[in-house]
């Protein structure tokens, strides 16, 4: 199909598209002449999957490039992609490394095995260390219960990770790190308003 | 205390701590001469509770201001505060409200009652067709086992709500709303990495 056709498939405005191919979002379609390309399906898909990213997955255009980098990287195992995605994705930025050791007791006392460099074991430093500093420590009974909630979902989420094709798979835990994560915290605020409610209107 | 001690226990620099006042971050002192102004404990409480929202809370000055409005707003009353901060906190920016059906059922299933208007609403109607766009529509049973550990979670964090203060009741509602997030999503990812180390590289 051409771009137009593309665009139209997919409701993002020609000029966009050619924005993203420009940013190297999207792959170059097949050429058919000095100005015109071919596109597929495969770039339909491609083209929902970045607008996903970049708009309630939240995602500047560096990161979702990164981001699909670790999709597409050949030949990448899934463990692998999975830490590949979790670099790219936004977390804590440069700057002097937190004091990790609360951080590691939280999953000593659950039994997680993580990578000594996991980008997650310091974002999680540089929470705990932004609620001390704001007056806010958390005890180890809420960060407990944070921790069974969410290794409750992060193991679910594993285990449907598709087996067969590795491509698949890949792609599968990229698109769920990021796009469950809105879906995760929509629904702890909305459960927050209906125990409000129940608790302090009385309704 | 003066503009030097201030910045020197909270280690921010002073031209720093100077542009949080230009900004309306943080409140005036008490003016002692025609340049000098006088500081106390509240205001190295704020500034403390500033850093965490710009630092690991990610917000922008903005949306902490909008977030300190609500802390700081005479009157309000809890569960109006947790409405103002839900509204104030990044989430589902401007745009054609989602289709909220898919949303409004998951809720359903679990018997909570929120606003009709939540913006938390929207932002898992928007979360839930950006995964639908990127061609991973969620099932049921995945939506009703983030809402359950979603709901335990939320369950607790209103139970925990200071019941003496108001003011008090106020800022700990927007402060854990935001300061928690990071901590939930960081111990998600160190969930799946744990198991994807079980599950896909042996260990």
């Amino acid at each position: 199909m051409q771009i137009s056709e593309l665009a139209r498939r997919t409701g993002v405005p020609v000029a966009t598209v050619k924005y993203y191919l420009r940013e190297g979002l999207l792959p170059s379609g097949e050429l058919t002449g000095a100005t015109r390309a071919r596109y597929d399906e495969a770039h339909v898909e491609r083209l929902r999957l970045v607008r996903a990213l970049l708009g309630p997955g939240g995602l500047s255009v560096a990161t979702a490039r990164s981001v699909l980098a670790a999709v597409d990287a050949p030949g990448t195992a899934v463990h692998e992609a999975l830490g590949a995605a979790h670099r790219a994705l936004p977390g804590v930025g440069p700057g002097d490394p937190p004091d990790l050791d609360r951080a590691r007791a939280v999953l000593a006392r659950r039994g997680w095995r993580v990578a000594e460099d996991s980008p997650a074991l310091r974002a999680l430093a540089a929470a705990l260390a932004a609620l001390e500093a704001a007056g806010y420590p958390p005890g180890d009974d809420l960060l407990d219960r944070y921790a069974e909630a969410a290794g409750r979902i992060g193991e679910q989420d594993v285990a449907e990770v598709p087996a067969g094709s590795l491509p698949e798979a890949v792609r599968f835990v990229v698109v769920n790190t990021v796009l469950l994560e809105p879906v995760l915290l929509a629904l702890r605020r909305l459960a927050q308003e209906d125990a409000s409610g129940r608790r302090f209107s009385g309704g």
